[in-house]
């Protein structure tokens, strides 16, 4: 046997060419690379160190990329990125022009689809389908590799439900079952599955003999006589089935031997196929095994040693200063309740989960779901929380809009992640929040400026009878001390932070300290503006009639964000004050560092300065003659 | 036995002190009365006359409203609304300041949650009972009445899947199964539910003959000996079994005599149920039975002779011709495909599915899956096209930045009902899609002013290799030939209808011809735009040197809105000229009539003209003044 090396492996075509014993020292050797890149640049590692094999398997099984395969959330791609001609590429990952985290059309022909959010890979993976049967392209396969987690998203179900009824379709959706070790199941689905897999039922053990074992265990060849007598009684299946699915698993998703057959096999088939897969997040790196929670997303380690916790105590970062807001909130108000759409660690809710069992509920990844079950629940009494990223509350706006907004329910959403998110790139965009939430009526939407300011308006949103939405940023703060007190302050009152002349700088969220930096150098007035909605109108009013121009900032979409609600009350009011809206251009920003791509978009104080100076220079320079003759008059009475 | 009266029953401890045996007796009446009800004042018909049975045994065996009740979509509550005091107010129904057409908090302490839109029943019926459980309330009931289309939706998927893992809460999911008849299966489930009707599946003859049925088949008896032998080995049981319900049923939904003591058996049992019932829509009234979709949403008819094909031929509505222009299209693209999550008849597509059956896809109530499911197909050369309500486009808002608009797919969207839908009220309302859509990066957002707009601007978009939506209201246009062209038009460039003086009025959609009118009023000029995104920029740059304020116009939110990207374009540009925003206030409008409404909210001509005469009251006194002078000084050379 030829001692290959990965470095060889341009194309899945050199994979092709390989000897299928010769593909364990590829898998042996794409781990141990995936390993020692992610420990120098960041960036997902238990999943991909779970997918080694099966990616191994489907490049070598299948057909890419003319046969689509299609990664749901897309986070374990970078195995199938190495073998798809982008391992150098791999040290420039998730940096600012560097590869993404994540598949990408424009990046590669072998990334039939893009991903990020999760379930999304089944529905695009059956319309690639349909498009090949009626164009005629009877032999393209279509795969779909989903996790257990992602399956329980509804959309999911969705496209199962269609799949199952559409005629003349090939189409292969992998289960990548890899859950089981490291939490308690957060759905039903997750229960049934480990039923699956603990062996107790008939329909799976019938389909692994028939479809897949060449070596039968007596008590299967028991089960497949039992099967012809029972027949016209009993027609047992798995749910899949029941969708019209072939089932077929489950397998080792780590034994090369078991993957390679049965892909081909099912190749050969065509038609509806649903493989059971099992792997182990974290698979052959001891630590991530151990701990695939804290090997998930991790930034630059020693593989050797493994993540060390750094010694120097570091900013405390927004979701932090949520976490404890809302267990502090829920020690004196035994009506809160905590709702997140899987994301417990990404939304801080481990503490809460711990001293609030009973309060705290992990949905899934079900975020059409979260949203009614909190509306539900406050329709009886109950405070529900719920946490979700910008992003995500995406998949939940019409239930945001008929179900929450529209009944005036008492739901508080702490909305993570709001504006750039740095390294996940334009997938997990928050920029669209303050457009799509200000424009349904009954919403407060509050824009805290740092930690202080946001447990204060979470304490505020948290008590004010309606839906409320609290938008902060990925990270640190600029380290205000967040402190203790479940204060509230009025909703729609803004807070004057630096008096000035001429210029009024409205600050909507945590662009606050930029904001600030460019009123001192423009003596211009800042304002904590607080609340989109409702803007506070009173001192809106005060404002236009000492100020001569407005600019607005915020960390989100300028197309309909605050600035348009500040440009649409003076319109109302027939205020004629020009009004320069900062923030996020009307384009798709790709990953990179959070601080940086605020700077490239001039979203830094000196952005903001210089923007201003250049939008309302007449008036700049009129304030400098006036500063100028105010200097050499003797009798001036003040600054 | 009493002749218990109708009349007689204000509130359903009236109907709790009947005998059992005078049920019939008031089903019959109900179903009556919501016939002669329907048939006077237009509504839903089918639906309601397929739940007769099933309101009254659910009240009857439930104590409402402690005992919470929540009807999906809720299209099916008449009888509902009937039976708990609003007999009388059924006369009102869908009018302004009547009763609404679906289930609302604020009408009544037994609608436990507002529904319309579908699927979300089991989610706010969960929360209900989570917060039952946490306030120690263990006797209360939580039931949710679903159809089998609204099961379809990953919501509901979503819903039973958390359910499953919530310990020590009492929910009862009551599908009402109704759609066997009336089309063909349009998911897997849907033909599940047709197997587990036909009764070749073991488990539910097991659950039927368990907890329902007194008089066991002698096969049954034999399947539940086999149980016995069987047990170890296999374990069959319906997919809600699966997910951790107990499965009850079918039964019939029609027998008082099996429904109330199955439900008083539910209830006494508690924890997580669930009952199948199946149901005729349109039952006891043969001519809805024979066509439940012709009488799923009636207008007023004679229940002697039922619905007339009305002589006179009324103007298009944008449906139709919406219908038209996807079949023309069709006929000359064979890449077209075109989806619809369940509004075949509503989207105007049943002639589509009849010419291109191919390329019909009718995907379920399943927005998010429409969506994603265009874009697969976008991937792989077809050209979908999405039909979808403005307001169900909410469902797949995610999926149209994170897998559309990202993605620069080129998926056309035909959303119908934007903007103010009337009857159906606040749950419907179509006033988001533009803030919500313009926000989008990458997307084309256009808005035809009439049919024969719409057909451009419909074919202009399709060929547009990027995103793109076309909104247009319900109902007729203003009676302009559609004409037969597959024509398209410059992205971007507006058509100035009138030429005037000092003012703009922008038109976006609609509400151009009463834009016209009040353009005639005031000598202003008038701009079809065409386009909210993108805007035509030369042309708003050359309007803003000839004119001295605007108006803009749109049958949407103001917030957000086009009139706001007018505003972000000015400041952008430094055009600092006024702009008055006239749309859709920031509040949820109830049902009503369609023109009414827009004249109430003073979007007609009128109101128009007002709204620009008060706002810009000294220009045009200062025209006034001008057009005096001019008149009276000989040599002017242009009126």
């Amino acid at each position: 046997m030829s001692t290959i090396s990965l470095e060889q492996i341009h194309s899945p075509s050199d994979l092709r060419g390989l000897d299928r014993r010769e593909l364990k020292t590829v898998a042996t050797q794409l781990r141990q690379f995936i390993l020692q890149s992610v420990s120098r640049t960041g960036g997902h590692l238990s999943s991909n160190l779970g997918t080694v094999e099966l990616t191994v398997a489907l490049h070598y099984a299948f057909n890419t990329p003319s046969d689509r395969l299609v990664w749901d959330v897309g986070h374990q791609s970078y195995a199938h990125k190495i073998l798809t001609g982008r391992r150098e590429g791999m040290g420039t990952l998730r940096q600012k022009d560097g590869i993404s985290g994540f598949p990408r059309r424009s990046e590669s022909e072998y990334d039939a689809f893009g991903t990020a959010h999760s379930s999304t890979s089944i529905s695009a993976v059956l319309g690639m389908a349909v498009a090949a049967r009626n164009a005629g392209q009877r032999q393209r396969q279509h795969i779909a590799v989903i996790g257990d987690g992602a399956m329980t998203a509804g959309m999911a179900f969705e496209a199962l439900n269609n799949a199952g009824v559409i005629p003349g379709i090939n189409m292969l959706v992998i289960l990548n079952d890899n859950d089981m070790s490291i939490s308690p199941p957060v759905g039903a689905l997750n229960q049934y599955l480990a039923r699956l897999l603990s062996g107790q039922f008939y329909a799976t053990a019938k389909n692994v003999g028939r479809a897949v074992l060449q070596h039968v265990p007596p008590v299967l060849e028991l089960a497949r006589k039992f099967e012809g007598h029972a027949k016209g009684i009993i027609a047992p299946a798995t749910l899949f089935e029941e969708l019209g699915f072939n089932y077929v698993g489950p397998i080792d998703g780590h034994d090369l031997d078991a993957l390679i057959p049965t892909l081909e096999n099912l190749r050969q088939l065509g038609g509806l196929q649903f493989l059971h897969v099992v792997t182990r997040k974290g698979q052959g790196y001891k630590l991530a095994e151990a701990d695939p929670v804290l090997y998930h997303g991790p930034g630059k380690f020693d593989p050797a040693v493994g993540i060390q916790s750094s010694g120097k105590p570091s900013r405390r970062t927004f979701t932090q200063v949520f976490g404890e807001w809302l267990c502090d909130m829920a020690q004196v108000d035994e009506r809160l309740v905590g709702i997140t759409p899987a994301m417990r660690e990404g939304s801080g809710m481990v503490e809460f989960e711990k001293r609030f069992p009973m309060r705290y509920f992990d949905v899934g990844i079900a975020e059409q779901h979260a949203v009614t079950f909190g509306a539900g629940l406050a329709c009886d009494g109950a405070k529900p929380v719920v946490a979700i990223y910008s992003t995500f509350l995406q998949r939940g706006y019409d239930q945001l809009i008929h179900d929450v907004a529209l009944q005036n329910l008492d739901v508080t959403f702490a909305l993570d992640r709001a504006g750039i998110v740095g390294a996940d790139g334009a997938t997990h965009a928050g920029n669209y929040d303050i457009a799509y939430t200000r424009c349904i009526p009954n919403m407060v939407v509050a824009t805290p400026s740092d930690e202080h300011e946001a447990r204060l308006l979470l304490s505020t949103c948290y008590r004010h009878p309606g839906p409320a939405t609290v938008r902060y940023p990925r990270g640190a703060g600029r380290g205000a001390e967040a402190g203790a007190s479940l204060d509230e302050v009025p909703i729609g009152k803004a807070v004057v932070c630096r008096e000035g002349r001429k210029i009024a700088i409205l600050a909507f969220g945590t662009l606050a300290q930029a904001g600030l930096q460019a009123a001192e150098a423009l003596d211009a007035t800042l304002v904590d503006m607080r609340f989109v909605k409702p803007l506070d109108e009173a001192l809106l009013r005060e404002l236009a009639a000492s100020h001569d121009a407005f600019a607005t900032l915020e960390e989100g979409a300028i197309m309909g964000g605050a600035g348009s609600a500040v440009m649409e009350f003076f319109s109302a009011e027939s205020i004629e004050k020009p009004v320069l809206a900062l923030g996020i251009p009307d384009r798709f920003i790709d990953h990179g560092d959070q601080a940086a791509i605020l700077s490239e978009i001039g979203l830094d104080g000196a952005g903001i300065e210089a923007s201003i100076r250049k939008r309302f220079s007449s008036l700049l320079k009129s304030m400098e003659k006036q500063v100028t003759i105010e200097a050499s008059t003797p009798d001036r009475h003040s600054a």
